[in-house]
């Protein structure tokens, strides 16, 4: 049995395994079909988004859902169950689990106890190894390949769940170069960086946006939070440097993509919406075959045994 | 692809297609059944009553359904996301959306950007489609017909949304009679009444109740709602004025029918619940087959291409 | 058609039709699969656990679930429908009927109107008849019978429901001997003891914890809550005098087993889960099995003519 708690696992085979069942859904998921599964959406907050996202995926296989938002009520003061407790019943009740939970290492300490398959649905601050395969999909259905491509993260890559773990994704890639553009308040870690630089994977940190967007192939925009400015000039600033609209389109290469993990606020106008390297609502569509791609490696009994995923945990 | 936006839009032929498949569904639907359909309930504010009743008509057809309740997070303080951004994911999701919006013109707004089609399941004040076909369904159902009924609304007739619904289907249909009873504060508006007369339908607005009873074919009750009165004995008066008990049963024709939306109060006691004239219940539970009927119309290979809805919008 | 509204209502023969259904279920529940039935889980208050249960039984069945957990904004204020027109409509949308309810008595008054059977899923602090069902299967499960058991009940016993319940229904059986082990406090009510003396029980207060672990088959733990204590002193005292921890296994007998309806908080510590007599994650896990059964005998066109079950209301 397998979990997905992070996206440091995932090896070049499985990944390739999952771009290939994700290609194949799209046209026929029937071969893969999983009527009597079950999977528990089990939410210690609440992601609606990301919820619907699997449990569209868990119907399109033809399995069936359980749900709830209100987990937290299993660890609630009055009935303070351990996150272990609930798993461990749970997971009597279903085949699969997707978990979100807001502490980071949760998904791992659910994997430990669970009798079923564990998928992390976004662990705080940690990971969401999901959101991060369905972006590398993107880049790999749009460009037939990763290597060789330069990707420009923009936005907040300090705090940014989806860049990091994207950055380690793309780790198991060859000669694909990383262009950073951020407010000076907010780049990439220096663990990214050293993680990069240990797989021989050239970045950079850009000032010039335009410049950015000429040398892209894929530019990944992010929202820049409000919240982690003190001075809303520099805040404004920021949101007024790195935005996509109608006088940006122009420097974008004539086969670049632009992502973004939505929601997206200002930092895309949605005047771009229609040009055709917009990919952000593919991005987030493309979530649902990758996620059933996934239910799959994980349940179906034959692709079960040959998922090549480093259990690092 | 057709959406579900207003009454206004459903076309006699559209609405002949949807009694006559409704019909169907309770024989036998298992000539529609889509088991590889999913349904999104995006609800952006709570109505379990009609959320219950989309969702088991889409399991009654065999197919799935993803739900939220809490679709305003999207759009919260901190996500900010646009109506139409959000529909724009949720369409990669699912088949269909049925949607519920606090601001008038919010279906409208989702139809224009949805991928799949959008079935308005009430836009604030605005309007609710589905409750006006299952309505009209039940009078049909017991009648056989529409044309030449006199047909009494009761109660809240100026914010009432059923009841102005009701009327702009009602314009389809040949010599109905339309008798208004309410108190003064909550009289039609004047609008309906300008679309009944141009549509050649005579209405009249009725003072003694009693006698409404005995003319109609059809009572449409609806609730008072207090918050509405600013004195206490008023409203009191017209909660005793308008209210079906066992002494206004006798004035009732034998045939007549009495509907009323739920939930109601004390507008009807639950003493008469037991003659078979009061037909709410089963008006409630037509309310599966209608929109077992209106998916199918929307969904079926056949069916859509035949859909003879106006687009309005 | 029947309901499910209070243990005193499962005869011998329906325990027995249902314990064997449990048993199949495990091996294949196939041949009772219900692809077009429905159910509603209609949640007053907030149960995840037990509401996912039913809900994980109705699919594991091939079924379809609608669901909410909010039905209490049916009767809210500004609502105010009465429990029973709610019902009335809900029954209408699908083939049974979960029911959580706040209040004694509901399930009863539920099972009045409904269209389609009520199965009780806690009424209060009245009845939870399916946890004492799962309760009384995981014990016949591991010994194979119950005539003839010695059965420790342990902790809360004034207060709490699922000891109670498990309580009537040992009534229907022989030879069970009963070891009531709890605070002064919260002993268990004399109308209990004189069920399980006219039922021609035996029954015992044992102060000695360690002498009930002695005798027992099956000890079954339960919470004891802190706000029934004013004095935090005897709270502590309580707490540490009723714990299964590795100290106390010893003392179980070989084959006895430990059970709790969870969750747990202190009571059992996590340091003797490996013990294999400690089933209380088998308990919930069998919580499905049991509904699988429940679900089959009312609404298997077959079984649903045998089902011996008294109608006491």
């Amino acid at each position: 049995m397998h979990h997905i708690v992070e996206s440091q696992q995932f090896t070049l085979a499985f990944l390739n395994q999952i771009y290939r069942l994700a290609d194949e859904m799209q046209l026929d998921p029937r071969p893969y079909f999983m009527p009597n599964k079950i999977m528990a959406t089990v939410f210690f907050e609440p992601s609606t988004r990301t919820r619907l996202s699997f449990e569209s995926a868990m119907h399109r296989l033809g399995g069936n859902v359980i749900s709830t938002e209100k987990a937290a009520e299993f660890s609630s003061h009055s009935k303070g169950e351990s996150l272990e407790d609930s798993i461990r019943v749970l997971s009597g009740y279903a085949d699969v689990i997707a978990l979100r939970h807001f502490e980071i290492g949760s998904a791992k300490r659910a994997a430990k106890v669970s009798q079923v398959p564990v998928i992390n649905a976004g662990d705080g601050a940690g990971q969401h190894p999901t959101q991060s395969l369905l972006d590398l999909y993107t880049i790999q259905a749009n460009f037939g390949k990763i290597d060789g491509l330069t990707i420009a993260l923009v936005g907040d890559l300090l705090y940014g769940r989806t860049v990091r773990s994207l950055c380690y994704l793309l780790g198991r890639f060859y000669q694909v170069k990383l262009l950073f553009v951020s407010p000076s308040i907010c780049r990439m870690g220096q663990d990214i960086k050293d993680f990069l630089t240990g797989h021989n994977l050239p970045w950079e940190e850009v000032e010039d946006f335009n410049a950015a967007l000429r040398a892209a192939d894929c530019v990944y925009m992010t929202r820049i939070q409000k919240e982690r400015f003190l001075d809303m000039d520099l805040y404004n600033n920021a949101l007024n440097q790195y935005r996509i609209d109608k006088t940006k389109t122009p420097l974008l290469k004539e086969q670049a993509i632009v992502m973004h993990p939505l929601p997206r606020l200002d930092e895309i106008n949605k005047e771009v919406d229609s040009d055709p390297r917009m990919k952000y609502f593919q991005q987030a569509a493309n979530g649902v075959w990758v996620r059933m791609a996934l239910i799959t490696s994980l349940l179906h009994p034959q692709l079960q045994k040959e998922t090549p995923l480093e259990q690092k945990f």
